[in-house]
């Protein structure tokens, strides 16, 4: 049974069910910290690298003045919430014991550009609005499907981090110039 | 003169100022939508296309249960937040005729995984606040470095996005099962 239970979904849910053993007798071991470095690369381009992982590539289209060589950053916003909702669907369902046989979300999300051009100085520069798509495939229960639909809803980081402020502190450090 | 300003920090800031023309005459045109669509990989592994680029891995670290071989959503989300304000500074700067030498952007936000975990079902389960460290090298005057700094605050699509809360909708379509 617990072998069975390993493997649904491919999901490790030992590790998930230790990690919550760990915060259920030491709450402080759920503070996390996370981060990223940018670094420019010319024009409109730049990367991201997490950790020892490869760099993610950024780029805008030609019609925004860039090169077009990779998503730009609010498309890769978008794929962070999917990404997030897919480990919320896989991780909720293995511990529900719901196999999941497909799962494929599409996200879009309305920008108006007026702000970022500096067209509307105290205007709203960001999505407006996302919406989410969720296509799953399962032969689970419908009651069961819509419990996991509202449990990974009520549980997402980046899901949360969206729709509420969040404080946004952008530091100037050590201001290296003149370079020469 | 107009090659030189075009050249500056490698942004072809003509077909930014095309755009800022096309959107003064026609305020509509300013209504972007954008999407990206994520596909489950199996286990806490998914990926998100952008358009006709590489996909975007995400996996979570094995301390969360995942397989290790990508950064994580809300590491991605990071990523983002910082390419968004490396663009934003390349534009804004070269707007205002600022040479750029060098940008490195770090990210760190924290965050605490009870929510996530379903220990604490009312919770806050995204990112409690996020620092961005700008490391930006430059000849230019501090006054009008500074001014720069204030502009790519002012202006962020991402940073808004963060900064505001954003309405959701994670909608289930289509349930396509039983598939057996």
């Amino acid at each position: 049974m617990t072998t069975t239970d390993a493997r649904l979904n491919a999901v490790q849910i030992e590790a998930v069910g230790d990690l919550v053993d760990t915060i259920t007798t030491n709450p402080d071991a759920a503070a996390t910290v996370w981060s990223a470095s940018v670094r420019w690369d010319g024009a409109f381009r730049s990367s991201a690298t997490v950790r020892g992982f490869e760099p993610i590539p950024s780029d805008e289209p030609a019609g925004l003045g860039g090169d077009d060589t990779a998503p730009n950053p609010v498309e890769q916003l978008l794929g962070a919430l999917g990404n997030c909702l897919a480990v919320g669907y896989a991780a909720n369902a293995t511990v529900r014991g719901i196999a999941i046989d497909d799962l494929r979300i599409d996200l879009r999300g309305d920008l108006d550009l007026h702000t970022f051009l500096g067209l509307d100085p105290d205007g709203h520069a960001g999505f407006r609005s996302i919406d989410a798509e969720v296509h799953l495939r399962t032969d689970a229960e419908p009651d069961a499907v819509a419990a996991l639909h509202a449990a990974v809803a009520a549980t997402s980081p980046v899901g949360h981090t969206l729709q509420r402020p969040i404080p946004l502190d952008i530091r100037p450090v050590d201001q290296e110039g003149p370079s020469r």
